[in-house]
């Protein structure tokens, strides 16, 4: 665990866990997450879900269980938070994992 | 959901959705059981988990998980069961996601 670059803990690459990667990509709202930082760091402000009538503080909790797996890094930047996926990790550790996961989700097989 | 060839329910290879499939691989016993069935079909009896204390309620549970998540078949074969990976249709549904998770559940970051 380290908190380097950030106020918040983040799992280091060796302490990320198969199980808790895959229950963090389990919900349809953290992957759509996922798939949104896929294409790039975003800010959470700017991280909108499918569903508008998402509560912040469910977002905030797709966020931490995303964050604790290891999926996702969440820092602070400037007054707000910079969210992205730690997609290079999450490739070494668990090499196509991740890409079958994205093009699954953008496939037929979800919702 | 089809009981064709079968007592016990199944859903069919559309109705398999991502969301339930990863859900029943983010645990180690399930995905133990996975991994066994990912070298052939095997009897339920045959089925052995790494930790002999897990009790039969236990492991009936997970075959459940795994079952109505349409991961894998369950069929009564004689006086016993006959449990197998769907992995053909998974396959189909979600392109590399099984092979990846398998490779990753035989690597480091399990446990």
């Amino acid at each position: 665990m380290t908190t380097t670059n950030s106020d918040l803990p983040h799992p280091d690459e060796a302490e990320i866990t198969l199980d808790a990667v895959l229950f963090a990509l389990s919900d349809p709202a953290r992957l759509e997450i996922v798939a949104q930082l896929a294409e790039g760091p975003l800010e959470m402000a700017r991280c909108h879900l499918g569903d508008p009538e998402v509560p912040k503080s469910t977002k905030s909790h797709l966020m931490k269980v995303l964050r604790e797996a290891g999926v996702i890094r969440n820092v602070a930047q400037g007054r707000g938070r910079l969210l992205s996926l730690r997609r290079d990790e999450l490739d070494r550790r668990f090499p196509g994992l991740i890409g079958a996961v994205l093009a699954a989700q953008a496939g037929p097989g979800t919702g």
